[in-house]
């Protein structure tokens, strides 16, 4: 259904490890449904605060990965190749850890 | 299945809004899963960290909104009704805002 | 110089301790100052953004404090007084928890 | 006083606008400054957090641009010379942006 821009056999247009982070996101959203389940059964607001930190902190550390990997793969290679595509990345980059920082 | 110390009838146990924080939570599945689907379609690092940040702050939007409810409830109904009570549920608050800051 | 509404004698227009505020704020201000130097002295980025996270998670402290001791005090304090009182405190002790998230 | 391993007229040892970052750096001093003032004369717990938070702001803002020259000039620069060297850039920026992150 969706259209990729690029043949599955060619290098991805991405630099993080697909398998992981869906296993991660799999995690976190089975946490959010608990968290649906604490309302329903008219759990203490605390515990529920505690269970929504803990989700909150559960897809910082997938943002964080996604960045590792972003830094490590795609803005390595566009450093290795050409000038303008590189400060172009960074300033991408920049912007996403500032939304990061910032949520 | 689940046993509540208290009589469904009577005054909950809580101060949120339960079908509020159930629709919102709802939503927040499904921007998970469509994150789940962003990685599934290989797409650009950068733009599955934007869904993840703006993921983040709905999560943080219900983490404030529940807060807001239990001091509104709990701790203004502890408050008026004996002191030591009142000194544990603002601990409890404050623990559960540094949480919620550091997460 | 500055006009206080109120007798110095009398209870406080706040619920926060002075001294210790005071206290950690010249221990931020010196942080300050010392990442000032670090630039001076061209020292490594990452080293001087190792103190400005430092020096952040202290301001961090500082709010959490005057704002578990606003609840402690004024929030506490308005409920047992008066009910609308207490909801324009709660009101504004979310607006103020709300900000320092996003901060 | 302070021994730097790099002669003052070579490139330096970092990536930084070392004026625009000083510049910064000393209106938050005195922001922090003026937060002591307002604690001094009793003001009212919220608007000290207001400030307190505006300054936490202010700060995470310098380390967004020291990060952002950092991967700019750094981190670009060992990206051309050497692998060993790149990867351990990017492990040493991830983790500054985690500290970033969770402060």
């Amino acid at each position: 259904m969706h259209e990729h821009e690029h043949d599955p056999n060619s290098h991805p247009a991405h630099g993080y490890d697909k398998e992981a982070v869906r296993k991660r996101l799999a995690r976190i959203e089975g946490q959010v449904r608990g968290i649906a389940r604490m309302v329903d059964d008219d759990t203490y607001c605390i515990d529920v605060l505690t269970q929504v930190s803990a989700t909150t902190k559960a897809l910082e550390a997938v943002a964080l990965k996604l960045l590792e990997d972003h830094l490590a793969h795609c803005v390595v290679d566009a450093a290795r190749t050409s000038g303008p595509e590189a400060d172009l990345k960074i300033k991408e980059a920049t912007d996403a850890i500032t939304r990061l920082v910032r949520s």
